[in-house]
């Protein structure tokens, strides 16, 4: 299991300079107050682990605020190049990530969201309540997923492919790639 | 032809527990003058006759700011769990539902209407001219509906398999399955 | 080549009653120096050639409150019915075009630039990392297009069925066709 505080990870000591900064970030009631398993958290570790390393780890209540601050500390302070978000994307009342989001995003990269709508639909007419968005604040990609482990597997899979070459946009890596 | 005030629904009497309270709501110069039969409503009325009952209709000229505090009217006193717009969702000068809908919203869901879009441009190519929206206000969920009687049994056709699981996930009814 | 003031194609004498009038906007730092050839602003002509005449084609730096400025100076001058901008639409931290075209329409029409990802999806998965965006200013419509030649003409290939059409209800042409 990931633990939570910042630079967990055990390749830590072996840091990959190629790796891009990964910020795990879970939104969860049950999961800040320890009476989860966040196995999700787990699965985009795993499937970002080819190209990303992991810098932190947190999991924060269902608090829009709190989400914005911790989307900001981890942009700035930290200096992720990538923030991936699980739960708190749907209809229920407390579902404020993606509020949250925008609130602290400079652009909007409508693209990631819209076609892991399209993908999941594909699957399920419930694929559409997943109000998820994308954006950048500075050199960081956010990208919200949702908080099932199936579903964090199914959207994130759905955008893999783009992955690094946003990163390397994003981050400068590729000068005239744009 | 359903009538012009709320609660005209002749189901009324024998209301259901089950169904979902839902607003109508016409966007439409001509028709806020009486001078259109208004068959798109009907033809929400019968598609969501299912799990949804009407406890509101109106008709309103296409004024953004009378739209918007109608919307207002019936998510807050009405306390619809529903609003489906019909109308003013296209490119003309009056068109301006989406506008008055993003007015009022708390929260964006955006799948409602990417999806509307999409399976609509299998069918022509001007399905990318709506601008519908749909969100959130409150406990109510507001989605625009096109203004033609085909383009709203074909748009909501599309969102209908997901429909119910929203509602029951944004009203509360469903605890956990969000 | 097209030439960089307003109305230099050499078609502007016999001007054409039916045509929309088309104002053509790169950004680019390169091109606005004069360093790049701009293939793309040609493309754009081509394929738009059968409803459209070009009445500007301009080339300003990847700074946004220029962009927007020559936008407004397009919509409200020079009375474009449609602007076509290239370039900027990416995750590099100079690209600011959408932001720039956000700042000032007042309706958006997000249906072009779904439709472009979606199908761009097909050819690559970097497809979803553009973030254009479309919206009306006025009477004016303004479509973002990524920057590259290739990438102009899938992305405009793909609306441009759509195009005719909604210029006609844009710009009131077409009384009840909406």
């Amino acid at each position: 299991m990931l633990e939570r505080h910042d630079r967990t990870d055990e390749n830590a000591a072996i840091a990959q300079d190629w790796a891009y900064r990964l910020a795990i970030l879970t939104a969860s009631d049950k999961g800040s107050r320890g009476q989860r398993r966040d196995v999700s958290a787990q699965v985009i570790r795993d499937l970002t682990s080819p190209f990303c390393q992991v810098i932190s780890y947190s999991v924060v209540p269902d608090e829009k605020e709190t989400i914005s601050r911790e989307l900001i500390r981890l942009a700035d302070e930290l200096a992720a190049d990538l923030i991936l978000t699980t739960g708190g994307t749907g209809l229920s009342a407390r579902d404020v990530t993606p509020e949250a989001t925008l609130a602290v995003v400079d652009r909007l990269v409508p693209g990631f969201t819209e076609h892991m709508r399209a993908k999941g639909l594909e699957k399920t007419p419930h694929a559409l309540l997943s109000r998820a968005v994308a954006g950048v604040r500075g050199q960081t990609l956010i990208i919200n997923l949702p908080g099932s482990p199936r579903g964090v597997e199914e959207n994130l899979s759905v955008i893999l492919p783009a992955l690094p070459h946003g990163l390397e946009i994003l981050t400068g890596r590729c000068g005239e790639c744009g």
